[in-house]
Order: structure tokens, then C-alpha cells, then sequence
């Protein structure tokens, strides 16, 4: 049985939807933010790094969403969820999601995050001015290239797609305009009407 | 054959020691950073993100560390550098090059590369003062736990140990004393003393 640790609003829901969509069986457990439960001395036992997603396996605890992801697929290789059997096309959705993990969920997270990296008010103030613009920027190669369509692979969903989704989720707030990205707002749609997306979307609730 | 461009002191090296260790047949591009050649139109072309590494491959570009790492360990199943067979061992190596990638590396971007989130100079000087910390805090985890020793995953050599060793090489530079994490200091001496690693360096040069 697989256990995953989330919180509403997160970069948890990619692999809330993978699990769906494989099929797994699975246990939600919800971190609550608001009074810091992710800085616990239970939870850093389980994740020492204090964030969310963790997903508790038989054998041991993984944290990162790419390697959460490509773990749901390789467990449950009957949902398809990632091309196993080629390690140029597996990389290369490797490729996709760790540049989500690294610049496009790292330009967002300066909006929240900002005192990871600096310590006083009116830089983290300036760190905020610039997200619109980083996150932007970030999802503009994905607009313009690396989202091949429908899917982010191709004709074939992946593991890719509910991690763009959920990204993606958060542009309003970062106030980026979706409609200066009409691939992924596109993307968006298809994605939100998947029911494994409506299951885990309902779930978080 | 691949082809591998570069740039010293980046990232990049971790691929690059990967391919050594592989024995692959492989060319070096060095791309210069000094005439900002990372975002020269050719360049751009084959790489929109603007930076490196990028493997060109017969198949395809991939340009993010723990996917070219992963494609590296997976064409080159002989050299033994992941647990392929393994899905939640392949995770958690996938795991910790995905933290290196995201945060890491994000933690120390902030010391040059401060405009991508930050326009005005107060803010990207109050983001340099916080580096050593954030650095610090960012290998903490890997010190404290993530490290299982002798190597990255234990007793087996693997793709994490040259991404670990790359991104500790620039621990003075980030303000961080390398006394203050002696497991990763003394992996990085026993990294520094493979010929797979002498061999990337002194072809950097």
C-alpha cells in the first residue's frame, strides 16, 4: 500500500492524478500548512525536508515529484503512463518534468517561498514583482516547443501531463494571463476533464 | 555518437563524468559564456532554455541534468551507473538528482544568476548575502541523510555521485565552508581521486 502525504493546492496533485490514473491503491493523508504541520517533528521524521508531496512505499520514502512520477509508472506499467521500454523517449520525459521541478515550479515559488533565498522585506517584495514575468517566462518554452500536443508527449498521455496540469493551475495567481499561453490553457481543459483529475481534484477537497 | 556542450564550472560536468565512467563515444562543444554564446541564435536553436548542458543524441537534445544522467546510465546498462532493474531503487536515485536539481542548484543560481527572479540590484545583492545559509541548509539534508556513504546510494557507485560532486565543488565559491559537511567533503575527495572524474576536468580546461 502506498501512502502519499499532500496539501490542497500543491505540487502533490500531479502525483494524486498519476495514482489515479494507474489505478493504485493508495491512502491520502492531508498536511495541514496553515499550522505548520509540514515542519513537525513527525513529518520531518518522515520527510526531512519539510515539503510536500511525500509518498510512503514499502520500501521507503520518496519526495520529489519527477521521481514520484516516474515510480507510479514504472510500478504500474499497464496504465502506460510513460514509455519504459525506450530510454530516449523516457528520458526525454525526464527532461520535461525536471524542467517543471527546476525553473517553472522554482519562478513560481518565489511568490510564496521568496524567504528561502533572501532574508529581508523589500527584496522578497521585489522577488513578488518579478513572478509574473519569471513564470512566464519559465512556461514560454513550453508553449512554444517542448508541449508537443495534444499531450505533452504526443499522442500518447504521460506522466507529464497531470504535472504540467498542475502547474499550470497556478497561473492566475502568479498573475500570468493564460491566455498568453493558448497551448497549455488548451492543455488545461483536456486535462481538467480526465475523471482521474476530477477524482483527485474532489478528494483534495 | 553524442555530443555534449558544455561550459566550465557548470553543471554540466556531472554528464560529462557520467560519459566518462560509461566509456561512450561521445564529442565535446564548450559554449562560451564569457560572449554570452548560450544565447546566440544557434544556440537557441538547438537549445531554447538558453543554457547547459545539452546531449545532443541521434534520436533528439536533452538538456536537463537528471534526465541526461538517467539516459547516460540507461544506454550504457554495461557501466553499471543505476538500478535499472529496480523500480523504487531507480526512484530514489531519480529522487536525489531531481533535490540537487531543484534545489540545490536553485539555491546557489541565486549567487549569479539573481536577475532570472529579481530586477533590482538592492534585492539581487540582499539574494547574494543569503547564499552561504541557503546553500548550507539546501546540503544539510544530504549531509544528515540523503548521503548514505561511501557512495551517494550506498556501497554502489551511480549517476547521483557525480551530480553530488559537481554541485560541492562550488561550496567555497557559495560562501560555504566544506568543514561544516565532512561526509559530502570527504565524498567529494574520493570523487576527485576517479580517473573518470580527472579525466572530465582535465578536458574542461
Amino acid at each position: 500500500m502506498l501512502t502519499l502525504y499532500f496539501a490542497p493546492e500543491t505540487c502533490a496533485l500531479a502525483t494524486h492524478i498519476a495514482l489515479e490514473e494507474a489505478g493504485a491503491a493508495y491512502r491520502l493523508e492531508r498536511i495541514d500548512f496553515a499550522t505548520a504541520q509540514q515542519r513537525s517533528p513527525d513529518y520531518l521524521r518522515l520527510n526531512p525536508k519539510g515539503r510536500v508531496p511525500a509518498l510512503v512505499t514499502p520500501r521507503g520514502v520518496l519526495t520529489e515529484t519527477p521521481a514520484l512520477l516516474a515510480f507510479v509508472a514504472q510500478s504500474f506499467p499497464a496504465a502506460g503512463l510513460a514509455p519504459l521500454d525506450d530510454p530516449f523517449a523516457f528520458s526525454r520525459l525526464q527532461d520535461f518534468n525536471s524542467y517543471l521541478c527546476s525553473t517553472v515550479h522554482v519562478a513560481h515559488a518565489h511568490r510564496m517561498r521568496g524567504h528561502r533565498w533572501v532574508d529581508d522585506e523589500a527584496a522578497i517584495e521585489a522577488m513578488r514583482r518579478k513572478v509574473p514575468q519569471a513564470v512566464h517566462d519559465a512556461f514560454r518554452v513550453v508553449e512554444d516547443g517542448m508541449l508537443a500536443g495534444p499531450w505533452v508527449m504526443g499522442e500518447r498521455y504521460s506522466i507529464a501531463d497531470p504535472y504540467l496540469f498542475t502547474l499550470a493551475r497556478w497561473l492566475e495567481k502568479d498573475g500570468v494571463d493564460p491566455a498568453r499561453l493558448p497551448r497549455i490553457a488548451e492543455h488545461r481543459r483536456r486535462m481538467a476533464d480526465r475523471p482521474a483529475a476530477q477524482r483527485a481534484l474532489a478528494q483534495e477537497e
